[in-house]
């Protein structure tokens, strides 16, 4: 068990009607699968993704809200090893730095889940990244030491949230439920046996695009 | 291919925010398996469906609005045989009726999909059984006969859903997405190698309970 005061939070997922957080077919081109970009046009549509991403021109209300809520107090970030990049098996070299550019929107410690070794390194803004091989609860103690106090954010994918569901870590988990059917790809609640044990919807509100929806811990 | 202008039609189908529309352990004392009486609050509070199967003493609202649409020019049902029973296998005797009791809330022609022959039998008010063991296409051809212009409703479970989506013979699935997780179960989308094709979402509208959904075909 680790000890800690700071939640792991998974925040700002995009899920489709079929229960799908990417599409099948991730590559270069499409990094989150066939179909799925359309999963996140309620994020890039806010303020505050905009702020963060984008030129920080963005609609204020329900969905900014949570988009809001979801930058507050994290301190550092873990996310899997397909969602830092479309590289598989050992990293041939370093040149795959993210798919964020030169100036990352993490501004934190982001800790990479891999069965591979590879060096941290640093980008501008603040942001560096961490692989780790040693499995989610390494990572978690790893992150939690890094975010000094604040909370972290699991960013995904699929699989990484999965890990920390099964491992009981994970302490919230607000989905986007989104008006479209993927009709394959990742399922958020998948590899569970059965849906999530231990967790229940504390919160589900509506925007006229998707439906919020927050899970915590019993 | 059926030759019809009817619509195959389910509706008022209550899933959790896992995907399931049933819950484990189905039994005679829990028809909808443990847990599952939860998703259907929504719809026994309405004007609509304490009309057709209380006191006629109930809210009105969006969810009345869906309740009442589910209602309108149906003129058949079909219905699993664990929809219509607890009885597995060959049936024993004609002793087991359903669950709705002298009078049910039918009033027409009901198709339920069985392996094993039994004879048609009627109750009051209208609605007679039927039991159909030559698939679900036959099923759907007698009651779009029986329906005489009129829509038919599928009415579950998830077994008898999932056929009529793999065979692309359903028109409509409006779902009502319920904040509870069930976690185990019968899910809605399951054993259709992903998700549902050739649907999309004509509609998303959320009411204090819940968020209703309305899928068609493509």
């Amino acid at each position: 068990m680790i000890d800690r005061m700071a939640k792991l939070r998974a925040t700002t997922i995009s899920v489709s009607l079929d229960g799908y957080m990417a599409g099948p077919d991730q590559s270069l081109d499409n990094p989150l699968g066939v179909g799925a970009l359309d999963l996140h046009q309620w994020l890039f549509g806010t303020k505050s993704w905009q702020a963060s991403h984008g030129d920080g021109v963005g609609a204020t209300g329900v969905d900014d809200d949570f988009a809001a809520r979801a930058n507050e107090n994290i301190g550092a970030t873990i996310m899997g090893r397909n969602m830092f990049g479309p590289v598989r098996g050992p990293w041939p070299d370093d040149s795959w730095t993210g798919w964020w550019g030169e100036n990352p929107p993490f501004h934190h410690d982001v800790f990479v889940l891999s069965h591979h070794p590879r060096e941290s390194f640093s980008l501008d803004g603040g942001t560096t990244f961490h692989f780790v091989t040693d499995g989610p609860e390494a990572a978690l103690s790893q992150a939690v030491a890094a975010a000094d106090g604040k909370d972290v954010r699991v960013g995904g994918g699929a699989s990484a949230i999965q890990q920390y569901l099964r491992l009981g870590l994970l302490d919230e988990l607000h989905m986007a439920i989104v008006p479209v059917l993927l009709a394959a790809g990742e399922r958020i609640f998948d590899h569970l046996d059965g849906g999530p044990t231990g967790y229940r919807c504390a919160e589900m509100v509506s925007s006229p695009a998707v439906t919020h929806v927050r899970l915590v811990r019993d």
